[in-house]
């Protein structure tokens, strides 16, 4: 089975996540800038950085099936498991804006984050499997630094909101800061980071 | 006429579909894990549960297509009726939701069941009609044994919700049995269960 | 220019105009068959009503965009002032709907319905214009005898609920029925019209 | 990387964009014409207004993407920043026409025109640069009239709005002016433009 439908419901799928979650941005009842700000300062904020979120995932899914040729049935059901979760961002980012970052809601929107990045994950490890050995899929990605990397900040961040200062706010802001942190990572040119990784890697 | 313009229409209703259940999730007003599992709690399983029909049908009508050359009017009008059908699931999803499993509700989702499931066969039908004989998409369903047996499971869900302990939970529990096993049954690999039906099929 | 974007991007208009308005129908507050039918029996007959109008528009787009190999300026904004009018669709049905037929709301989707009849015979018209003579849809479309005529049962049904029994139901009464008696006309197969057409068409 | 998914995507979200602004359309809660002019009236011409510009760029956006064969990890995030500045629409279409045009809400929108303006303008560039000297898009945009002077009249009116007859209705007509007259220079015939545009500068 070829890729062009899978690829095409996806970006469907996609497009519309990213465009739903702007439908939470409440018009404030005001008419001053004071308004707009107090209402929705916060909810263009998280908005924007669920929109980076959904943009890297569209962004490495595009890349990702650049690789692939035929698509099996366990790449269909992975594909529509990163799918549901990714789903899922438009009423986590809702929760969390609407709460202010209250504990609660920023540890589940981070547990959405860590699910979405271990579905992309597991579908990138499904189609490895299925292209065998010289998968050019596992040759592409090699040693996978930031895949592999990021949903360690994201459970670190979940951790720290769940533990750190929980009558207060340091640990919710370590989270946020390693939510916001993978993203600028991602976003960042790769030819940089690609760099420092090489170096890291090859330190002979 | 070729598929690609039916197929991408399709896709895009589908994509739709299943990405605007996520809208009914309600965003809790407390902050706390138990406002989360008491709100959303249900309408998560439900969402889920919609999520892989939708998700279900997607795979089968991509995999249906790809055996159509052509397509004249009949098929396209009874492409419409299946996506009218499923395009009601956010809806029956949603009053199932609400009202907490409630008999009627149920109901209600096990007939949306039904008639979607029976739209697909008569889309089926009408492209295998279409093809004539040696019909490529004949060959490929064969005798079509989930196809069949689907419908009568919804059925069978439908009649228990309606018939059995109606002050009580039996009936209902019955016909979400019946729901979510047809949905495991489509998405356990075909392998397995083509071998299970090739024995019952072969016994000789 | 292509005609493929033009095409996806119209599907893509379409596919959620479609779908859109099923978030009109409310999910009843009880949880009897009794209450769903007060409140969603109505919104489920002119959701139907209006699915199978944008199908109809759908149907036809495609078939017409087969015969078109390249886009003018024109010919984009035409296109966009269709999708214009179909958009309005959900809003003049829910308006309709929660009147319950009442005048105004019934002679909004007349005109609803009849702008988007003007506005397809207008893309029509350009894209046969700039096709120049010997255009391949003059040729297809012919005396276009369904696509006269629609418009003609719109008004003629707007007017209808305007004049006529200004305070009873005959005139909202007999624009409906020339609503649903026009999207009954585009989906029977066109080779029964057709014959009938011809036969009228050619008497000697 | 081949630019047949970007515009896939960039397509979805557009055509998301664009008809998801009728869902803030308020079904008046009369049945008189009055109670729709006065409850959806200005809404209906904001909503025109908005689905014209992302009418506009969508087209643009088709004219530009035919001149570029790949596209790189710039021009994705440069798209992206393009579709989430025009992913706001719905959100300040819908402030400054519960507002009814009061002065903040305005001025707001149309700082949301001038981020979109700015980032089709960085889009464009970053897609010149990557295609080196003798780009085609560079030879095709030319001087690039419309595109630079747009900006300039979306600062003018909202800098207008800001400015003048800050207790009156002045400095708000002035930028309503700027926003609808771009929106017109944009739909007309590049032709007449042109002709005008050639004549400013080749004067001798």
């Amino acid at each position: 089975m070829r890729t062009s439908r899978l690829e095409a419901f996806s970006d469907g799928v996609l497009a519309i996540i990213i465009t739903i979650m702007v439908l939470e941005l409440k018009v404030p009842e005001g008419h001053q800038l004071a308004d707009l700000l107090r209402k929705t300062g916060v909810g263009l904020s998280t908005y924007l950085l669920s929109f980076v979120y959904v943009g890297i995932y569209w962004n490495n899914h595009h890349h990702m099936f650049h690789l692939v040729r035929r698509v099996s049935g366990g790449v269909l059901w992975a594909n529509l498991a990163l799918l549901f979760c990714l789903s899922l961002f438009p009423f986590t980012t809702a929760w969390m804006d609407e709460s202010r970052f209250e504990r609660t809601p920023v540890v589940v929107y981070g547990a959405n984050l860590l699910g979405a990045g271990v579905a992309y994950l597991v579908l990138q490890t499904v189609i490895i499997r299925q292209q065998g050995p010289e998968s050019p899929l596992q040759q592409a990605v090699g040693t996978d630094f930031k895949g592999k990397v990021s949903p360690g900040f994201y459970l670190a961040g979940t951790l720290s909101a769940l533990a750190i200062d929980r009558s207060g706010h340091v640990g919710v802001g370590i989270a946020l800061a390693c939510f916001v942190g993978v993203a600028i990572m991602w976003i960042v040119p790769d030819r940089r980071i690609d760099r420092v990784v090489r170096q890291y890697e090859t330190p002979d």
